[in-house]
């Protein structure tokens, strides 16, 4: 049950702390080290056993940018005005101007911030990689369409994409480093430990919570505020269905069984507001080897709707929210391999009427497609999508068809949606005004990312807004 | 401010009433009604000087089949299971299956309530009127591509938009007929009151509201309900930025100034759940004269993406949310004729790359798109879009374009999202379950056109679903 306590029917407070935390995930541990740094008593928690979240899952990727000494080292001139030009074409529409623009200008500190707990990056890029997952000694990554139409034409395309190094997944090594930088800063932690609803004195201050320890329910006081770093709630099923329904077509869910919103259900059940809660990120792994690029992907109705060769979360996202997750990716001979994960062409044939039909395409529409495709591949350009050489190619059959419906390959789709914050983490009522004690970050909340994406910006921005809410809720101002 | 106050708190109230309606629209006059029936003493409260509403402007279609007299008499057979088949393919994804299920099978019930407060329907059909809004006569029409593909494969067509007869706008007699009856009942008004917080006992039950009477603030007393029926929330643009991000590209917003949310943020303060917040309705009225239709529509990458001779609804929902609101209609000059709005061609060219060059549409696109269209509609066939002959027939040039972006043409946007309810306007809590005290109809909630639409359900499901909530409200079992 997510409703609110009353402070006056608290018998006992189990535990208590300045400053509780819940999640200890990227946003949480950022938060928790913050509110300690700043001379706090910090209580996390965290409702599995260990330390986490779904960043431990994560390639560790941290979005960071503004000419940073790995973009500089890799030969890539940017700026905090280019990174802002491009998030703010990319996150749309509506962008959340006053979190892009804060989180552009603070990137390069924020990078020190990171350095400074331990994280190490590294000034390379490596262009025979895959383009998905990094690989051994690649430091920096395009991942967010950089270089891809339309944001090569309205920034300077600059690789953001920060592999945290030192093992794999990256994002494993950066929650250890994380944690282990929380813990020696003096945050207490109580695994476990399941946040339920949020605890209300009498002016409607956040005062604590109640939480299940061990499934015995228990009363924490924070005396000076709660951050709600939970995650996200692409595990919660009522709320995918009310909010998100777009991701009904896929099987995977990217999150911990923790992402099931119940943070952001206790905060709304305090009045909070949630912002942009429709919206998904939802990568679609179709192109490594890189050479599948050079394929086209078509809809059910055999038309191109997306450059193929952009940020595969931009193809996943349009695919799945603009065309029902029913996507084929047709390549020719001379480009074809089978999939990274193993996924192997569903159709091979000898002619395009032959993929057509046994696609199950309509009559005649990827000839037209392919052929109105080659004429001007064969000139270098694409008039639909600007997809640029050298993956602009014309295709010759023998021709494959890979499957790239979401009941047939991989969509992992996971939520940006949840709890409009200001910069400084405070969460904002239904009237627009902060919730006295209550704050948040990552997941939880409406991010830098409230629409579109790039890899790297939930490890950046849950990091990044976790530490100004861990600042916050000390009673500092970051 | 939207946040809940205490009766604790309350010195006096102004005003008591066993239920307490907020809103004298659709929605509002049903469940007023129905309350008063009840034998509850009902109060309603309309921040507008007059009852009406959004409803008032309308053109008083009422959705309703299963085969009600005016189908018979004009000679379609239509049953309950049939108007659940379309309505469940229709308003989907995720379709309330609940609510549509109950709509459908209380229909003709419904149809026999609403003549007995005096609404006339007529049962004639008039093939020759435009499609758009009734004509003298018209007591029956299509009115959500009940006739077109994909619907015309799932149900028997059938047409369920009842024109409310005796007068233009239906709507206006609608809103008449209902308030006169609910006052006729025994209910009591309370005009430019404006409800803009709930009241809740130390139980956290809804106990009455505060609102703003002549600018005053006063608080009423509901000692069995409070009933929330005060419209959606396309008239607050920080909701709709929160939302439906999708409306931003449209200027007109169909609705009165008081559809501005407060009722879904009152209940949100108390605890409530939303539901569908990003759904929204859009009339995109082009099809109108008929020949039209004949046309092909196109988005900026000169593709087809709808039927034409499905719902105008439909084809600007389709526009708005995946097409970003760009379309062109491109017709021939012997289907031409300028639009019923006034609204006449942008471009006139003697050929298809003229046309193409002018609208500013890639090269070749047009050209490739309209040569696969007359290719098949010779044959009869549209291997894409399945539109039905006779609007399914070769384009031959000159053509004419009609500028249907949303910058240029009107598209006529609404909410469709809001409090999620139970089938007898139950508000629900986010965990689920009943708010004590408090129930919703109509557009502040997530209705029967959970997404999806066709003209005639608001005013349908809002005076049904609100007769629900007034019955529960004055403690009785709908």
């Amino acid at each position: 049950m997510t409703a609110p306590r009353s402070a006056a029917a608290i018998e006992s407070w189990a535990e208590e702390a300045d400053v509780v935390v819940v999640g200890f995930g990227a946003a949480g541990s950022a938060a928790a080290y913050e509110a300690a740094a700043a001379g706090a008593d910090v209580l996390v928690l965290e409702r599995a056993g260990a330390a986490g979240g779904a960043a431990a899952m994560s390639d560790g990727f941290i979005y960071l940018g503004g000419g940073t000494p790995e973009q500089r080292q890799a030969g890539f001139d940017d700026s905090v005005d280019n990174m802002k030009a491009f998030l703010k074409a990319a996150c749309g529409p509506s962008p959340d101007e006053a979190k892009i623009d804060l989180y552009c200008e603070r990137s390069l500190e924020h990078r020190e911030w990171l350095v400074a707990r331990g994280i190490r990056f590294l000034g390379t890029v490596i262009p025979t990689a895959n383009g998905t997952s990094p690989v051994d000694g690649e430091g920096l990554m395009f991942t967010g369409g950089e270089n891809a139409y339309p944001f090569d034409e309205l920034a300077t395309p600059a690789p953001r994409g920060h592999v945290v190094q030192g093992g794999k997944p990256g994002g494993s090594v950066l929650m250890q480093t994380l944690s282990a930088a929380a813990i020696a800063a003096g945050v207490r932690t109580s695994y476990d430990t399941r946040a339920d609803a949020l605890v209300v004195d009498d002016d409607d201050h956040v005062v604590g919570l109640v939480a299940a320890r061990y499934g015995e329910e228990i009363a924490i006081r924070a005396r000076t505020g709660v951050v709600l770093a939970a995650g996200g709630f692409i595990n919660d099923p009522a709320m995918v269905e009310q909010f998100a329904p777009a991701v009904h077509a896929t099987e995977l869910r990217l999150g911990t069984e923790g992402d099931d919103g119940r943070s952001i259900r206790m905060a709304q059940a305090v009045g909070a507001r949630v912002k942009r809660m429709d919206a998904i990120e939802c990568a679609l792994p179709f192109n490594a080897p890189r050479s599948l690029v050079s394929g086209i992907i078509v809809n059910r109705l055999g038309q191109r709707f997306v450059n193929e060769d952009t940020y595969m979360g931009r193809v996943g996202q349009t695919a799945l929210v603009h065309q029902s997750g029913e996507a084929y990716l047709i390549v020719d001979e001379e480009h074809y391999a089978p999939n990274w994960l193993g996924i192997a062409a569903a159709w091979v044939c000898e002619t395009v009427e032959d993929l057509e039909s046994e696609i199950g395409l309509p009559s005649g529409s990827l000839r037209t497609t392919l052929d109105y495709f080659n004429e001007h591949a064969a000139r270098g350009e694409d008039p639909l999508f600007h997809k640029r050489p050298p993956a602009l190619t014309p295709l010759t059959p023998p021709l494959a068809g890979l499957d790239l419906r979401a009941s047939s390959f991989i969509y992992a789709p996971f939520t940006l949606g949840g709890l409009h914050t200001r910069v400084d983490g405070a969460v904002l009522d239904l009237d627009g005004e902060p919730i006295p004690g209550l704050y948040a970050a990552g997941r939880t909340t409406s991010g830098v990312a409230a629409q579109g994406y790039a890899s790297g910006l939930s490890l950046g921005d849950s990091t990044f807004f976790g530490r100004l809410a861990g600042v916050s809720a000390a009673g500092g101002k970051p």
